[in-house]
């Protein structure tokens, strides 16, 4: 994980079973080594697990999800970006935009590159792949359907938010859900292995048009149930065997 | 401008009449203070004049080649991305990717943010933009038209040479040219302020959208005549103050 301690400095580390961060002196991906610095569960605060250069975003990969939006699946994996400016960790507040009268939730799995990837097959891109974390693919729909490109409606400060933390492996059937407020039922529910196309080939597809850095990011699309947020909603994205990413929308 | 010394290492530093090149102890936008160190001309290599977090880049905002693609002028700035890892130097090579049968060069005024810029009027947008230097917008035009999304035929690996340096100012009347090998004639040529939203507007509009970072990178769009490339050619984009861009495209 990725905390900042009380003085301000920023950290990648391992939560131990006490909570305590054992502080290292690099990415766990870059072979970042323990330290003798342990930060306590009151000395530090959660940032998103990662910096990245970039974050590769996959469009309508539950099939589910392509029908609620009226479209086919896509012969191959339809790729956008979204800025690194629009990463928060769980926990920092989604900004609703006054451009956008229509924003969304989009609960995803997020993919952490571990390594230089380019021109890799799904096999070799399996490797890549260090961790797992969570993404709220946040969208102003009502842009996304008026402008040609995604870039805007996508790319708002806050609109990326990314965590709490990466664990190394998950299980193909973990289920992924969403939450709005106090509801008990969830407005999204699927399982990872429904996706059309799999982190391997997702991550082999990308890495064939532009190379992968260590710390970039993949989301791997939403499942069906996407639905609007307002101001003051709290979403919280769970997937099992990683945990949960929770975020309250206020004004912009 | 920004330099590989003979020894590896990466330098910011300002271009002399001598063609020396005195190197900073930081990015110049982030007041970066001159050293002691002089490199002369057989001592460094030409980089891209930054490292940009991210590429905004403007579609269609020239009405010529609006028309030239058949389609209208949009009534805001139709904003996508270009990845970190597109960005090349001047004399690198452009490489062709396998994926498409029609890749073409796009010749731009490229801005570099000196200042994290967010929700700023144009007036104010006009100060956070440290200079100007030269892109092409290398497009791969048969992905572009087959995918919805312009990730892919605008971010492969190469696709966005960028360079040779940075100039503070430019006049506004300042002509951009692009050669293609040999020719006299060049295949795009018109003066900068042809442009359907000026430096300052697009600046503005982008940061009401997401922060911008010092040496983040605005391209400005293309005029009409765009055309292909292919294996061997060398493309070369001019604009008047600043210099000229030169990429030689070689097999991915």
């Amino acid at each position: 994980m990725r905390v900042q301690s009380q003085d301000g400095k920023i950290y990648y580390g391992l939560l131990q079973l006490s909570l305590n961060v054992e502080v290292l002196d690099a990415p766990p991906w870059l072979d970042g080594q323990p330290t003798d610095l342990i930060l306590e569960p009151e000395k530090y605060k959660i940032l998103a697990p990662c910096a990245p250069s970039k974050i590769v975003a996959v469009g309508k990969n539950y099939a589910d999800h392509a029908a609620e939006m009226g479209t086919p699946v896509p012969a191959e994996p339809l790729i956008f970006f979204k800025p690194p400016t629009a990463v928060i960790a769980s926990e920092m507040e989604i900004k609703y935009p006054q451009q956008s009268q229509r924003v969304d939730y989009e609960g995803e799995l997020a993919l952490v590159i571990g390594d230089r990837t380019s021109d890799c097959t799904p096999a070799q891109a399996q490797t890549k792949i260090w961790g797992y974390t969570i993404a709220n693919d946040v969208t102003a729909r009502d842009l996304q359907q008026k402008d040609s490109q995604w870039t805007r409606a996508k790319g708002f400060d806050t609109f990326c938010p990314l965590g709490p933390w990466i664990v190394r492996e998950l299980n193909p059937g973990a289920r992924l859900q969403t939450f709005v407020n106090d509801e008990f039922q969830p407005v999204q529910s699927a399982t990872i292995d429904e996706m059309v196309f799999s982190p391997d080939v997702l991550v082999s597809y990308i890495s064939q048009v532009m190379t992968l850095m260590p710390g970039d990011i993949v989301l791997t699309g939403t499942p069906m149930g996407v639905g609007p947020v307002k101001i003051g909603d709290r979403i919280r994205v769970e997937i099992e065997g990683i945990g949960r990413l929770e975020n309250t929308v206020v004004p912009r």
